[in-house]
């Protein structure tokens, strides 16, 4: 956020890798917009960009009173909210941001600034996290290794450094020889857009595949473990990720290749017990039968398109959070480090 | 095959589903051609393909000799052979029309025109397989089921009819109400081009998703049983079927649904124990980079492409033939179909 200018700019990712464009928001509709549209996506980028826009309603806002002003807050709030149903980080920031509105003793103009500092502060601390993440979770990936990896987990999923691919490229920077398998990650490819071209500007070197062959590099053994990041972590440890995430995980499993996922403490719903509870986003058709505007399938054809699916706590090795490696029974260690970690 | 006229016809299944465009080979070459550029595929297809591909070599050939017009259709069947690898079919086909051209006694005339005779009968046969097949793996749904399949095994990759295909339109024709869920099948899209497109001219109610979200359904009960053809089959009942089939039927197996595999005694390679010595053919990068010539990953970006994977027999509920369903153990009730079915 450039606070000067009182504009939020964010990576247009659906030009990646073709064009590195930069998109200016100016209100909140504007950043919701944009949430809506995945020009910004990944759980705690989305949860970063609605914080924001939240800022951005704030100095919108006309209110001469202090009950208006959170009137328009709650506003904005709800609308940014109603974007993109699964991710957590989402409803997360927008909750914490709130709170402190509500908690400050002052003016308006203090109001203002408050949600303007705890704006930052998410973003800040979603940095700190992954560098965290990133220091712990490369503990679990040896020299000689092949990780493979499930849509975008990195620095654009993020505000920076990234949750999967923050451990990955920290490995590879610790100077173990690794390799990595990207999924595309079809229907939108952000394994295929994003990750490779991460993963290219790093200089880790890596196969992009169809998510089809994942399991046949499995089962050859050609793959020492996988690391997604994810969209909402429930009480229990069950996991909603990218659809395709489940499938990859049961295989895995199969296999006896051990299955991580790197999440911030801002992607674990400690209320919610298990994942069959989590909301999972049905999307447009289109993005099934067209890619870049090329019709792929017959007109008219009846398309169902979940963004995410759900990866039960039995398929999960780990957990990679900003405080340690978390592994079963995950009920009772994520309760301990939620408890531990910051609100 | 116009005998008449001396040309091979078939549908230009890469311009599905935007265009029915009908290819005519006129040599043997050509032929050879349109399999490897998979103008026609299909492991059935590409079998009675490159018998008509002899056919024409018979005809093309200016030999004046027996010994002669022998090594002109070895060196055809050779060109044929090395089109594809996975596939059993295209071998079956030429050793069986070869084997035949050997054993006719009489003048070239002959041997050319039992070339023809022979290739005819292959596909012949294959269209009485895929309704027997069609008639006893219909058995397997029930009224109500919801039916998943993989890549496209209809009356496209075959003769006429269709493996998989030919069973699930064969419930949908005795009236059972089913619905059937279609991968799309990347990276080359023969579920979202050419099976929703067969399933939607024969009016069986389908839905396209995208094959990440394959798993997601089935955790959710919503899929009965899973359908696929196959592009070899070993002695002892593994898999051999585009990528992606594996990860499929490991989840399919997960969930307790039924993991079917519609397979004419064509496909099977009762000379191969198991399927670990099936080659696995690694296709064109562009296939994962673009799609209609539009680039969807990083220039530069390294790309691994296996077109098929094995899918080990434990995961194989039962396999459908033309004697009938076959089920474990397959080692023994594949030899005792394969003793009895037709050379």
């Amino acid at each position: 956020m450039d606070s000067g200018r009182g504009v939020v700019k964010m990576i247009d990712q659906r030009q990646l890798p073709h064009r590195l464009t930069v998109v200016e928001c100016d209100n909140y509709r504007e950043v919701a917009s944009a949430i809506r549209e995945m020009t910004v996506r990944g759980a705690p980028a989305i949860g970063a960009a609605a914080g924001f826009g939240l800022a951005l309603a704030a100095r919108e806002s006309t209110a001469t009173t202090r009950p208006q002003l959170e009137r328009d807050l709650a506003q904005a709030a709800e609308v940014l909210r109603a974007t993109r149903p699964t991710a957590v980080n989402l409803g997360w920031a927008l909750d914490r941001i709130m709170a402190k509105a509500r908690a400050v003793e002052g003016t308006l103009e203090q109001v203002r600034a408050a949600v303007t500092t705890e704006a930052v502060r998410i973003a800040d601390e979603d940095v700190e996290m992954n560098h965290a993440m990133a220091r712990h979770g490369a503990a679990l990936i040896q020299d000689g290794d092949t990780v493979l990896t499930h849509c975008n987990a990195g620095a654009l999923a993020t505000v920076d450094v990234g949750t999967a691919l923050g451990v990955i490229i920290e490995a590879h920077r610790q100077g173990k020889r690794i390799h990595v398998f990207v999924d595309e990650t079809r229907p939108r490819l952000q394994g295929a857009r994003l990750t490779a071209w991460e993963l290219m500007q790093a200089g880790v070197p890596m196969t992009l595949i169809a998510d089809n062959a994942a399991g046949h590099f499995m089962r050859k053994g050609k793959v020492q473990c996988v690391i997604v990041g994810a969209d909402r972590v429930t009480a229990n440890g069950d996991v909603a990720n990218k659809v395709g995430t489940y499938k990859l995980a049961v295989v895995a499993k199969e296999n006896g290749v051990p299955f991580y996922s790197a999440v911030p403490s801002s992607t674990i719903d400690i209320k919610l017990p298990n994942g069959d509870a989590i909301p999972i986003e049905e999307r447009d058709a289109r993005e099934v039968t067209h890619i870049d505007g090329v019709p792929i399938a017959p007109e008219g054809v009846h398309v169902s398109n979940p963004a995410f699916d759900v990866t039960p706590n039995k398929y999960v090795t780990a957990l990679i959070t900003e405080h340690g490696v978390v592994r079963p029974p995950f009920d009772e260690n994520l309760a301990r480090i939620m408890g531990a970690g910051p609100s």
